[in-house]
């Protein structure tokens, strides 16, 4: 009960910081002596201070006997900015340590959770593990697969249709999903469309929000080397620079070169040809679906068929969460 | 302000009587005195008093002076079971009477709000007339249309799929959301299939939910004159006799027989066939839309096309509720 409790606001501390510790992750800690809560921290920058040395920095008293809540795994790697966490706790004094997930850093990995045990400190793993896995998805995705994290965007009527079979699909949802989708831009490194879509749309693939100054992101076209258009707006905007084109390559391949130039998770805006290809190299990791409560009974569906061939192994997500737009409905889960 | 609160507080009332005041229709009614309630009541049963009169007949002080929230516009009319209710309030000498819908009842319409005012009583109609619209909503219907109000069930994965290719449909939806839907048969006069369903899926079309012992809707099976199974379940199991085939016939023409015999509304659960001719032919008023987190990529829609030409004369719901069930969202709308 407690321990859920005190975990919890850990990841509200660590949520403190969401954008801006990449490429670590967010990490919250809080301390606790005699049930109240003597300290609390958070990670707040790539290059500060981690969130255990926070807490301790800030505590109101001593640590010693206290129990420690974290979401990660504390560190014990040295060749590193910071100073290591498990050391410290130890050193401090801390009687228990609570965990959530443990660091799939190659250089922590359960490292951490050991050096605790051998000094005698109580370890408990998995409290709210997998809201902490989902807390850090992009992280523990990026550092298990070295491949970047992939959101699939779909935005369709409610019998999952994206346009009529003209091709007119201006707009199917309404202001404030498209408001909320420009904001899930925002929080990607890149914006992915197949050709189709831009022969079809030539969309500008930009964040555009109202007193929005933050970093734009890169804009990836996936052919399997079909014609493009030469003069579509990605092309030849004053962003032309920020604009790839992967032709004739296999997805994995473009993701593990995206990796590698520190790409950490990828907006897919469809259409249906490139989003199926992904699902069908099972390269998706969460989906959020724009719903508009109408209804076209035609025209282009949301998704080409990816391989299905017994309705039991259908892709389902998982973890599911939704909220009203206005008149539509945006869902998100995990695949 | 106020005058919404105290009709807030009449849908409530009236409400207490789901499902019981038919052919009635659901009312409420509030009496306020100096900013205070001085008596409630509500139309419990055809046959039995009307709300006004109930709150009346429980008001704690004199109803002189008060004034009078009720969603329907009182009746005026003497050849009925009850007395008239805008001659009761003149009499009480109640001073304001606040209404949300007037009646449509064809012995009412406006009669009983120009009686009132005649009296010299100030009446406001029109406070969250919406909502009383929607409390209502079969009422109003049968009322101005003369035909059974058709709400429309579909259940999909979110791309729109209602089955695979082969026809593997069983299940789509989870445990919470099929008791969901036998609640809905429930609340239904009649179920309603088409002669496809019936044929690929041999349905019972029955209330099945633990410790119901409440009516079981008539079983209706459209076609347009193609063969129907004479050994599927509806035609031989023990409620045979609640069976019905309307096969080659205008639509109109069966929902203005069905509305005729009394039939309030109805429950259509499709197939994708039957659908989209209703909504063709304008004849279904709600919709239900229960939406498992998936996709399926391929396999039958959920409906056929119902001769959309132009995206923004799609059908769309409005008014829109959703409630999570389970894994499972249910979507409900006027059209
Ligand atoms: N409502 C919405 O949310 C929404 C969003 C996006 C798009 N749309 C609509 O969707 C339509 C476009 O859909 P679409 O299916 O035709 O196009 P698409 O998915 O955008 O693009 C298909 C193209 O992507 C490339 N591609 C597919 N698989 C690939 C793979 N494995 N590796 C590399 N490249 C691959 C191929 O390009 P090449 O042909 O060049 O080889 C293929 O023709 C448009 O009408 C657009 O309006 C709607
Ligand atoms: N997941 C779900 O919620 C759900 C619900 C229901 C059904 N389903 C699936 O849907 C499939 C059946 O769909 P469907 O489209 O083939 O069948 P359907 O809509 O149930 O039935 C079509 C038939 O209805 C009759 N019909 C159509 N329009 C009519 C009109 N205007 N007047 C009178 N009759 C009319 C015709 O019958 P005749 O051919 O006899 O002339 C037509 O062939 C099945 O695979 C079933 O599993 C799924």
């Amino acid at each position: 009960m407690d321990d859920a409790l005190h975990m919890r606001r850990a990841f509200e501390l660590a949520r403190q910081a969401h954008g801006r510790t990449w490429p670590n992750p967010m990490v919250g800690c809080v301390l606790v002596k005699d049930g109240r809560i003597i300290g609390e921290g958070f990670h707040a920058q790539a290059g500060q201070v981690h969130a255990e040395l926070d807490a301790i920095t800030r505590a109101v008293e001593p640590v010693a006997g206290a129990t420690a809540y974290v979401n990660l795994e504390p560190c014990c790697h040295t060749a590193k900015r910071t100073p290591p966490c498990a050391q410290r706790l130890i050193a401090e004094g801390v009687a228990r340590v609570v965990v959530a997930n443990v660091d799939p850093h190659p250089a922590v990995s359960g490292g951490g959770i050991a050096l605790l045990r051998e000094a005698g400190i109580e370890v408990v793993t998995g409290v709210l593990a997998e809201e902490g896995e989902e807390l850090n998805e992009v992280f523990f995705h990026t550092q298990r697969e070295r491949r970047p994290f992939v959101h699939l965007k779909l935005a369709s009527t409610l019998d999952g249709r994206i346009a009529m079979p003209d091709g007119q699909s201006r707009w199917i949802t309404g202001e404030a999903a498209r408001e909320h989708a420009h904001r899930l831009r925002a929080a990607h490194a890149a914006i992915a469309v197949g050709a189709g879509t831009l022969r079809a749309d030539n969309p500008r693939l930009t964040v555009r929000l109202p007193g929005y100054d933050g970093p734009q992101p890169q804009r990836l076209v996936f052919s399997r080397g079909g014609k493009l258009p030469a003069d579509a707006h990605v092309f030849i905007d004053a962003d032309a620079a920020r604009t790839r084109v992967f032709s004739g390559i296999p997805l994995e391949d473009a993701l593990a070169q995206l990796h590698a130039e520190g790409v950490a998770n990828i907006l897919l805006e469809g259409g249906a040809g490139l989003a199926a290809a992904f699902l069908r190299a099972g390269l998706v990791q969460r989906v959020s679906h724009y719903l508009n409560p109408s209804y076209l009974g035609e025209g282009q569906a949301a998704l080409e068929p990816y391989g299905l061939a017994d309705l039991h192994r259908r892709i389902t997500l998982k973890g599911v969460k939704y909220t009203s737009l206005g008149n539509d409905l945006v869902l998100t889960g995990r695949i």
